[in-house]
């Protein structure tokens, strides 16, 4: 029921993906409410929270909603995963709601891939926003927790991981990067490797596999990237849409479209909420049919290839976290 | 003596200001260090702060340094105003410490330009970097002071100002910008209008005048637009410069061309140090001669609007922010 062109492109996705064969796929929503659904089974739920629903009240009086039985069908087993376009905030309160966190973890954190075409794999880059604030431990899991993605979804061996800073030297930044710095620069927390801060202007420069922030400052820097990006792909779309220039930009597109592709956030699947005892992928709310195909796709290989397990072995207690606090 | 390309571009702008007439430019620097320097005049020191040295330190220990001298001189009368492509922090170091602070800042900012081609002046952002954290009445007086800046710079008679965070919504964010926020909110705090808040992906969307931030998330936001920019323009060049492209791409350069030029940094004429009683003008450590002949032509246009007074004028202690802090 979730995203900007819901219900059509969402459900065209899903279908697109069950029609293939290989994956299963389950709608949950308004019974009538979601168009052509096909052959499709359907989890009916009598309420939808919506984009701009407050995320706590909406899952906490919404008991009903796509969202809140959505995650309850992971919690059950009835699903190996959910895929939402829907409220960012709502789809990550239901998924800790009723999935719960993994033991031990603090807090989950939101982890987003960043395509960097320096290597043939993206860069993950957490926590994107699912915690205004964050503490050293939470840090130390988000690298944790981010190292063991970035193996488990793209096979990458040994991570690199980064702090997100103002600068590369350990004195740079506030006093919770520069804590942080020094605690991961300890080593020995992981199957991953500490290379230092790195700045925004890094992201595309080959530098990290794992780059570590808090969810407000990882919040700014995607949107401010994903801004651009969207920026200059319109001025060059204008650019090239002029009559005098269209002989030239029909030339070039091939050319074009490669990159395109690479920097498109429907590509890469969606955003992956690490540290819940399940598997939850948030898409984008503007995600289409092939957003759709490419998030369920995702869901399906890292439920199948054992992710939760992954992040769930990757976390352990330092004793010096503070006591969990309540959800 | 400061800047990636020092001292040949910085020098060779320099004198091409010079030789325009309007504009007076005296050089501070090693003597016999800084190449051909014309008939510029020179105010001469024995030591240069380096790109890597730690800011505080060098300034603090060279005292006859180029960055110390320049501060000095202008504080001095010697000279109306001081430009640096050199270490960002040693500038703002020696701006504050010799020029000192405008009665009332807690702390100076970073304001950096930010081109927005749906308006016809760029964007002010503050702080870019000069203040790792912030607290409410920081923020409070970077909206003020950003929004003189503005008006003295831009001619923008009532600068729209906006607080950099994760959501539009006024629960949205940090304790810190939540508060600041509420504060914001009530008004009657100068010569502008408060629009709430922005997000990472706003800064090319005419939606405010003045974007207000702390140094940390401003630095990294800055870095990753420029960072954005900078990776999708190479990459595009990369594509442009095949050989079966290059017709096309020759076809089509007279338009990229006006966009290339509005994003390039080198022609928003540096940042601006706010809250010190003294014009200082931050440029990019890649800066050209040309950055170069745009960062003085401001620095001597604020300089002798009367920025400074406009700065000074517009922060109003409110009360409650907490006791001056030594340098």
């Amino acid at each position: 029921m979730g995203g900007d062109k819901a219900p059509g492109e969402i459900v065209r996705g899903a279908r697109t993906v069950a029609e293939a064969g290989a994956i299963g796929v389950v709608l949950v929503g308004l019974p009538g409410g979601m168009g052509d659904t096909g052959d499709l089974p359907l989890i009916e739920c009598s309420e939808v929270i919506g984009m701009d629903d407050d995320p706590g009240h909406g899952v906490r009086r919404k008991k009903d909603s796509s969202l809140v039985r959505a995650a309850e069908a992971v919690r059950d087993g009835r699903a190996m995963a959910m895929v939402s376009a829907g409220n960012t905030g709502a789809t990550m309160a239901s998924a800790l709601l009723r999935m719960g966190r993994l033991p031990g973890v603090i807090r989950p954190a939101i982890a987003t891939p960043i395509p960097d075409l320096k290597k043939s794999y993206p860069t993950v880059m957490l926590d994107a926003g699912a915690n205004a604030e964050a503490s050293v431990p939470m840090l130390l899991q988000f690298a944790q927790m981010g190292a063991a993605y970035s193996t488990a979804r793209y096979g990458v061996a040994r991570p690199r991981v980064a702090l997100l800073s103002i600068g590369e030297e350990k004195s740079k930044g506030t006093p919770l990067i520069k804590e942080t710095h020094a605690l991961l620069a300890q080593g020995g927390h992981g199957e991953f490797d500490f290379v230092g801060n790195v700045e925004g202007r890094d992201f595309f420069d080959d530098q990290a596999d794992v780059i570590v922030t808090d969810g407000f400052t990882g919040n700014v820097a995607l949107k401010t990237l994903e801004g651009t990006l969207r920026f200059l792909m319109a001025a060059l779309g204008e650019i090239f849409s002029r009559p005098e220039a269209a002989e030239a930009a029909g030339a070039l597109l091939p050319h074009l479209m490669p990159l395109a592709s690479a920097l498109d956030p429907e590509t890469t699947g969606g955003a992956m909420l690490l540290g819940v005892d399940g598997v939850c992928v948030i898409s984008h709310g503007s995600s289409t049919s092939v957003a759709m195909v490419n998030a369920i796709t995702v869901a399906h290989d890292v439920a199948v290839g054992g992710m939760v397990a992954a992040i769930a072995a990757s976390v352990r207690p330092t004793g010096d976290e503070p006591a969990d606090t309540p959800d």
